[in-house]
């Protein structure tokens, strides 16, 4: 092991990711004014993008001035009132977090849960929301807690067919899976920047439909943020272009030249990357010991959680991750929640997910597990 | 006028400020993860510097992962449940925003006002406190929207005798003016990175007093905002450095370059160049009947309101500051609420507080006024 820490980092936790040296020179741009007409046509620019990667026709789809967690707040926050019932889907971390952000704001939550390391059942979700009625169905598509990517179109209609609106995390998902609100009917998402997008972390790329947008204006309260509240943001994100806050001019520099990157190698490339990656990365590690969590056909490309063998359980599973940083300058992410110690989560996101990465991570193992 | 916009900007409105390179650069060093221990140490010594900024001693004080409006939601939302009495100063549209923010969290909203462009009353205030002796009291330093600099002390002595907090919002006077948060008996403030700290829009640096703190544990309700409770923030901006939300790291670079350049050129001369900027930008618009709204004493340097003459007025203003814009590259604000159309708002913030700005805009004005 080396004495110092390199100075280069290979992020292969569960995000933030690489960051293309592009969109790093993008945040050297000096600044503009957040009303400046040459700042709105890049802003312009990159919500029409975010409409692309989400494939939705959403006119109110925006980069969030914070990140993915406070994506989660804004649609819950917009689409939920005190007493309102809403129905969650929990597979991990990430699904906990939206009741605990859902029941802060007052709604009524009824979770349905699945296994770390599974998929929520369609069956069990729609008999749920059939018995509930909830306003709102929300659940994740790519669960950064234990790598497992949730079917939509499912839970999606089942949730439509009692009238609820469907909301969806796609913070891991964005850019590295194919993502279809319009087709798949829903009607609020959130992402982030620092996983498949491969920005630096700092905004949470959102999309409300008109019906999410017309449940937003006929609450009969308003809604707790005034920083999150969608009708407001419609006024600087909409037409008008009209001061709400500060936009965070940088960071959106820096999304815009990330989705340059995105649309110049078209998500049918990327899509393939990522899971071509996430095969050699699991091949490399069954070499180690390190088994998928997860079955195939449910594994996320863009994060792999892998079950440690024995002997690298428990408190020798963070000494190892802590040799990789510091020895050879490799991030890669441990267990949350009841998975601590258990497993670790590879990321292979946006810029990172190559082979060659893979090879340096597996080249590292060898050295320290020899 | 010249036919193109100039790609470079002299920011001269209420913010961003200009940013100096080598804040800029700052941005394009590869990113580390969020609990990177090399990352952890840049994130202490921002904390650090910001406790220099703010004169406290308070643990709690850190960049919060989002704009100054949601610096102010964060303490408004910590502090205060529903039905709380709050008692708000409100000379202008960033106290207005406080007492919408306030209602939203559920509390109980006296406000107290002064005229656009003068102060509030101290003596109005300690009045207003002792008789409805409310929870906390929250006020603005700089108001950006009219140009006045309120004296703190009064207010805060007045509503500490009651046994309130108090709130302070230093969105635009942090780095140009002394800030005394401990002096002055200030138990929660908050500012922005865009004004004179010259630092691009994203952070809000926030600092909470160790009363402030006891008082969010001791809610008997949690916080509406899971993204900006305090008490979970401190997990990851305390000792613990446990997992919240992914910190922005880019703009914590930033940050950490412009802190540096604060503390080498020292609080001291940078109060003097602000001063300094602002007395030369008063007397050479006087040439052009522009005069400061705010009465001498009351004047904030790096924020200076001027009265337009008639012929300049309502729809004369908006076309003037686009010429300025796309002629020379120069923006300045127009006012807003009722003082829209019959005020600008110029700053002289951070970096951009230098005579050599106030000539450039005097110059351009010279020609579009000739």
């Amino acid at each position: 092991m080396r004495k110092r820490t390199p100075d280069h980092r290979l992020l292969l936790g569960p995000g933030p990711s690489n960051v293309h040296p592009r969109v790093l020179n993008a945040m050297t741009r000096p600044l503009y004014g957040h009303l400046d007409p040459d700042f709105l046509a890049i802003l312009e620019n990159v919500q029409s993008q975010l409409r692309g990667l989400f494939n939705t026709d959403n006119r109110m789809t925006l980069p969030l001035s914070a990140t993915g967690s406070a994506g989660m707040e804004a649609y819950l926050g917009n689409l939920l009132e005190p007493g309102d019932a809403v129905v969650i889907g929990v597979a991990g971390i990430f699904g906990e977090r939206m009741c605990e952000v859902a029941s802060r704001v007052g709604a009524d939550v009824t979770a349905v849960r699945a296994e770390p390391g599974t998929i929520l059942d369609d069956a069990e979700m729609a008999a749920t929301i059939q018995q509930v009625r909830p306003r709102v169905v929300a659940f994740v598509h790519a669960e950064t807690s234990t790598g497992v990517c949730q079917p939509v179109a499912g839970i999606a209609a089942a949730a439509r067919e009692v009238g609820a609106l469907v909301v969806l995390d796609c913070v891991t998902s964005l850019g590295g899976l194919p993502v279809q609100l319009d087709d798949w009917g829903i009607d609020a998402a959130y992402s982030a920047t620092q996983k498949c997008l491969s920005c630096p972390p700092g905004l949470s790329p959102i999309s409300f439909s008109d019906r999410a947008l017309a449940r937003a204006r006929s609450r009969s309260t308003r809604a707790h943020s005034w920083y999150l509240d969608i009708n407001l943001l419609a006024g600087y994100f909409g037409g008008e272009r009209v001061y709400h806050h500060t936009a965070p001019i940088s960071a959106i520099f820096a999304l815009s030249e990330g989705l340059v990157l995105i649309a110049d190698e078209g998500m049918e490339a990327r899509v393939e990357r990522h899971a071509e990656s996430a095969a050699a990365l699991i091949e490399g590690l069954a070499s180690f010991g390190l088994t998928p969590l997860v079955a195939a056909e449910h594994r996320l490309p863009m994060l792999t959680a892998v079950v440690l063998p024995e002997r690298l359980r428990g408190p020798e599973e963070a000494k190892l991750r802590l040799r990789l940083l510091q020895g050879y300058g490799i991030e890669v992410g441990g267990g949350l929640g009841s998975l601590a110690g258990q497993i670790w989560r590879i990321g292979l996101m946006g810029e990172n997910a190559r082979i060659t990465n893979v090879e340096a991570l597996l080249c590292a193992l060898r050295r320290e597990l020899a």
